[in-house]
């Protein structure tokens, strides 16, 4: 079965920056031969995407609404949850690794939600949770893209 | 972005003659180049996805479990979501049209979510519903694999 | 722990005698000294929940939406679930028996999810699922409120 | 409407110390003639509960199962929703204000949901969120039971 590693972060207010370590991200996911998932929407969700499919890789969108039309133009495989943001348990449940860029809240919840699992969540300029006595070495801070996804596929499959 | 269809069904005590109208449905969306979604499971689901399989489809799982390793080995792209039947929305609300072939409770279940969407149901040797009143066109039975993904898909693309 | 009976049922096009029926039904549950269960929303579910009230009882509406205004005024504990459709699977997992009155296809996955788990289904002028087979003594066809309640009472501890 | 206050924390390996606070927060919840909700577990859940029981209060336990026997002896409404942590969001989405006290990676979830909706968090010897930059007034500590009461109910309003 082909490794799947998510891609989470910010749909609002997104910097130019965290779109493009995003997009790479994405790209890099796609060389691997994994398949990237998300939620689906704007911002961080889309820039991933859309560099997944740039480098011929497959996306998969979890989405919070209740219809495939709201995925952005980049998913492939759109799932329509109807669940709001209970869909982002799902997103961690499916991945084999966690890859957080940028993000707010509900990227927490995500990132909180994957430690809960005993799952590798790579930080790339998202929350800095170390500070605050994350350190079972589940969370992992990375300074690029290709170390982010380095560090998913090397810790990923110990703890997926 | 391409289509989606759902194939529902039995999971245990599945008959040997359901398992070849799955698996014969399954081959003729992945020859319309869609993408097969279902349960994940075993019974329909995995006769389904290894018709798919056999004529170079993808297929996704949407299980009821919180971890992939359920997924039947036909399965691609397993979406893990923890949240038991309640998955069975997920799984109406993404596909196009809806195929369902034998089947129980959670069979019915699923019928009667797409029905609540609006989305077209075909029943192949499934539930009977016109008989008790199921008469506005979004329930339609068909006699063959052929029959019953042809019509999944001139009357999926109205309802979806 | 108090026993919790769902009442399920059409919210919209519902007709004053359905709407008779679940506030009367509503009534004998409370004065059963049990918690009525529903989705909280109009039609039958408000109509129950009235008639608890009007009897003393205590009233539970699971809502699909994710804020607490939605649920009608005779609910005293909203829960907002913010999962749509999906929230009809809890209503029936934390039921102990399930009366259903009227209702559409919301009403028949709630009737099917029932059953999927074991759970007796007693039938108040709702689907007459019987005439497609179900008879194994989980869902019961009851033609008064009075009726409905007894066996509801007297059939769900066997199977909740 | 009744007010209805959360209170979420820790499972497993939960202190005495913490116990006894979630327990005198649930006593001064019921004191104030509100709903005490949770996720109907052990721990800083069942401490919680049983305060609140002792207090003539009532409580609401959203469960991971799908089944109520899982709940608290202390539970009075048991929530079955067979949604393992995606119950999370039930939680935060139904309470006014959140109480956290100690607490690991679901009690992070928690506070992440609840944020992301707006909803005024009290944190209670739990995450300290403040230090990695939740500046917005909507996670607030506080060092005594009865200073964290005070609190969800004074700033819940406002957010609920």
């Amino acid at each position: 079965m082909r490794t799947i590693i998510a891609v989470i972060g910010g749909q609002s207010n997104v910097s130019d920056e965290a779109k493009k370590l995003a997009r790479e991200v994405g790209r890099l996911i796609a060389e691997h031969d994994a398949y990237l998932i998300c939620g689906g929407m704007e911002g961080v969700m889309e820039a991933a995407c859309r560099g997944a499919k740039e480098a011929g890789g497959t996306t998969i969108g979890v989405l919070p609404a209740g219809s495939k039309s709201d995925a952005n133009p980049f998913v492939d495989i759109p799932i329509a949850t109807g669940m709001g943001t209970a869909r982002n348990v799902i997103i961690v449940r499916t991945a084999d690794a966690i890859i957080a860029i940028d993000g707010s809240y509900g990227t927490l919840s995500e990132i909180a939600h994957a430690l809960d699992q005993g799952k590798t969540v790579i930080s790339l300029h998202s929350w800095p949770l170390q500070k605050v006595g994350v350190d079972k070495g589940l969370l992992i801070e990375a300074s690029t893209p290709a170390q982010a996804v380095e560090l998913a596929f090397t810790h990923g499959e110990k703890t997926a």
